[in-house]
């Protein structure tokens, strides 16, 4: 059993106390957020968990295991920083942290002290990009052409970070776990249109280059009039569409790929041969991802093994984030990441 | 009557023969195209119509008005330049030339001869890009924001043009006519997945900056496994989706703007208030658009008159497709469009 | 403030206990389940709500003002006679009764104790029922032509009731609360496909005449191998499509009339003109409709007010749903509505 | 070479004429029409085929080997009677009679004269229903269970017929294909709205019973604000859902049936078990159906073979239609097949 502290009952806290709740490997032992109000009434549920006004008393509590930080991301750095020095297992919301820099330290931390530090990347828990990820490992597609998705609502501006930072994380992660590797190079696009005082993007564009034929797309946006979230991950022999919204056909599976012909003769009328075929639309497992996330953690934290979404992939998208932030800063220049590696 | 000659007789050569017999103000008087066979089958329904092998001789033809051009993209410039000398009106394909000196003396050669010269935008003169106009011209999106497009499909290869040259003329001269002006700078990102061997990007995507808080994204895509032909033009007050695969809703119009409170206490909480309104699909008139383009064609010859896809808006379209060019060859650098007016 | 018992903590009993609990004008007091353990567990959450395994001791109790029925449909009658006999008022699930007879019983008890009696015909508290009223009574669509209801699925078999009586309640329901008054006649067609055996009808089809130019169909499904739930109010100017599953579009309004010409010579040719027009998709109101009506039922007992769906609204669907049961068993035979209310 | 004259240049004339033309096997020798500038018109493209204006010449000419009968509904017997007598073969369009009795002299006529008698069943020929016939003739469904039919649009209306006679041969053609028997009764309800003077019913509900455990419902409407083509067919294994109207996506092949449990402790809580599986979309040919019918026509004649939709089929059709006629007037009565076949 993994007696657990949750950092922060905000936006998302609530959602890590139900679930740290209802998972049978852990106990939630304790709340801690400033706004005493807020904290009281989200854990009037639960009257067995204790409710803290700051984190500082837990780093030397022998009860705790583990944290849960759920706090504005320019606090994660520090606050997963003094939990890991501290002993503590750590899971932390995405984006990891505001910067690479801060990101290279709290994995350097949790090598050091020897704990588990996850990312909270929700939807690699999730059963459509399980599913994905088992195609792809399965060698379903063939060569990987692209990936490109589209992320697009009408939906909360935030004060602090821009759409690149609020939601292509989730993109970047789902790409980050199917995928495995760290692109080559990355160039972006953003302009603020609602907000122009501030000069927060609400509208960005990302072109990922692995340099060995794969590219990968992201459109992340926070004013269209419909809310989209479209997946492609487009293989030689196969192709798969992701949509997020679809309540029951989430996972599409095209058995159309590209042939191109060696044969002189067929190549003089046309370049490339197309194959259309059938489409498959998987069963998915049922399952919350958010619990299967939690249970994993404890799972991990429990036999040492290391997470899905570990401190390095959690690293990678930060990477991602900071290097297209400075392109769109740069007039779309394209930020090479093997550079960004060095820091 | 405006008597006309077609060149071409391949792809889209048809189309325009079986338009401009159908067309009450025109006559077609002669088909030229070099292959014999092709030409004698296209020409089969059409027994009146001369079929000829080369153009020079419609030169010096008193019976000719206009020459419509559906040959390669290379000969366009050089078939429009004779064909406008010699006095004729000149309705030529899109993309009107494969770079922007030639475009630019297609347009100079027009002025000179006094002549109409047309590019074929056919998709300005279909329904539901009408409405979208209609709707814009009204003021009925406030501040115009963003256009994004998106237009993939598993297609045939072409052999001398990559992707950008072969789908993105269609959304930029839609945007170029709803927007009516150029960007300032352009930068794009290609790849080649499917025909590496001969370098020619079958994905790629546009960023155009306006300058002015407008900026415009297309996606184009041979490789995917399913058709999209998704265009957002997104507004302050309003924002269309128009989607060109819907066969009875290609146009709704959102009545969801974004309102930045101005009140400080508002603020506080959330820096931009929504409004979630209804949606309208308005009724769009029926008509053939290749039909309308090609009375629009002859209306322009027979009274003087500018037509909507005149040279100029060809031009700005070839200015677009060659930037972004030279950006996706220069790591996706943002190409400003005012030096390329230079040229 | 209203007190209330619930009675029944089975499938439905904990929607009434959290939305009577969240309600500010009513108190939960007690609920009451043979089930001690599923008692225990379903009142976990609201530590102050008496637990009861019998509901006799309520009827005599002075803090009780209502209760609510969620029991198996056999038993809503006696439960709510009982309780009506004693001055309490009364909430129950629909099907309000299992026959006719009992229904009339129900109605008589409540008028003659002047007690509020509301069936829980949740959908009609709901935003998109709502707004189709309003356009109905707005007179909007012109001469109500027809209804046409499908709502099948892949769900639960039922022991005790077939296809009919456990999904048709839903659909009209909403059909009386649109149209506001009885059918003529009733015919039904049902079959018994995967439980043979037993007799339950699977699948069923309703044919409903209300004598005067107006028709209403239902579909009923427990085989579909997809869910659908497609509703069509069909008029003389106007048409509406309810869609239950489209997430930000369950309502359409069609701006498409049929107009009989009178001009002998234009029906000559065709009997019928059509006009096709725009489509609107109305903006909806959120709102939970289970809390909505919750609130409905307090301020029907606060202000002795008649609910929207009170006693003789369950009636008439009982009517019809005995009806249609007769109707299957009897081949199909078309039976009369007004018959049966002599009963 | 089968030698084919054509009766009648209306509605659906021109699409034999441009079929019998097309067809390798196949010589369009004449048509008929007693409209002389409509038939004038509609043969302009085809200089060498004659243009008669009664049938009568054509019986006695050795250079017509067949006849295709697209005249009103209540012509088809006196001419396929007559054309059969003097020995043609005879292609005749849906529904192949007015009534039963007429149907079946023409089948008589046929085996009398031995030649070939098939009805223009378009649908069979169609890609999506060949898929389906193969799905069911493998067993991929197990037992049948339902087919549920939804075929409503806002149409022309017509004189001569109703919503019954005009939609459903469409429907009742490709089911009796995939089921290959008649049932034994059908009752119906339809509906006279927007039109009432005529007593023309303008929607109309079918419901057969195979009495076998399978039933088929059929749903047709000319009054409906959207178009809408459904047909499933529901199986105790699998599951199809063909939809016309999907582009790109017209069978579903689901995974999911029930299964009824034997175990009595599973059948306390469930009566029915249910598996949820995937869905299958296969690839199906191209290939325009009208072509392939005439193509199976030509080659019936040509080899002796008897058609798909043969003289037979076209009779199973007719006496539904007839019965589903006589249950409208007859207040929704079920009307025995096995009575009507005496007739």
């Amino acid at each position: 059993m993994i007696r657990v502290a949750v950092l922060g009952a905000g936006y998302w806290g609530p959602n890590l106390i139900r679930n740290f709740s209802a998972c049978p490997d852990t106990q939630l032992v304790a709340v801690c957020d400033k706004m005493a109000d807020r904290l009281k009434k989200v854990l009037a549920p639960y009257p067995g968990v204790e409710a803290l006004d700051a984190p500082e008393a837990l780093w030397s509590r022998g009860d705790v295991d583990a944290v849960a930080i759920a706090t504005p991301v320019a606090t994660h750095a520090p606050l997963a920083l003094a939990a890991l020095r501290a002993g503590k297992h750590v899971l932390v919301e995405k984006p990891m942290a505001a910067g690479v820099a801060e990101a290279h330290a709290m994995v350097a931390a949790a090598r050091d002290a020897k704990r588990v530090l996850m990312v909270d990347h929700t939807f690699l828990y999730s059963p459509p990009v399980r599913k994905m990820k088992q195609l792809l490992d399965a060698g379903e597609l063939g060569d990987l052409y692209y990936v490109d998705s589209v992320r697009i609502n009408l939906g909360l501006f935030q004060h602090d970070v821009n759409v690149v930072w609020d939601l292509a994380p989730h993109d970047l992660s789902i790409m980050d776990y199917l995928v495995g590797r760290l692109p080559k190079s990355v160039s972006a696009f953003g302009a603020c249109h609602a907000d122009s005082r501030n000069q927060i993007e609400d509208v960005a564009y990302l072109n990922l280059d692995f340099g060995d034929g794969l590219t990968a797309a992201f459109h992340v946006n926070w004013l269209s009039p419909v809310k989209v979230r479209h997946f492609i991950v487009g293989g030689s022999r196969k192709s798969i569409v992701y949509n997020d919204l679809e309540p029951a056909e989430k996972i599409r599976v095209y058995d159309r790929g590209i042939t191109v012909s060696q044969d002189p003769e067929a190549r003089r009328g046309m370049l490339v041969g197309y194959r259309t075929g059938d489409v498959w639309l998987p069963h998915l497992e049922g399952g919350e991802p958010l619990q299967t996330m939690v249970r994993h953690f404890a799972e991990c934290v429990g036999q040492g093994k290391t997470p899905l979404s570990d401190g390095e992939a959690g690293l990678r998208v930060v990477r991602i984030l900071e290097a297209a932030q400075r392109s769109i800063k740069n007039q779309g220049a394209r930020i090479p990441l093997d550079d960004a590696a060095k820091e």
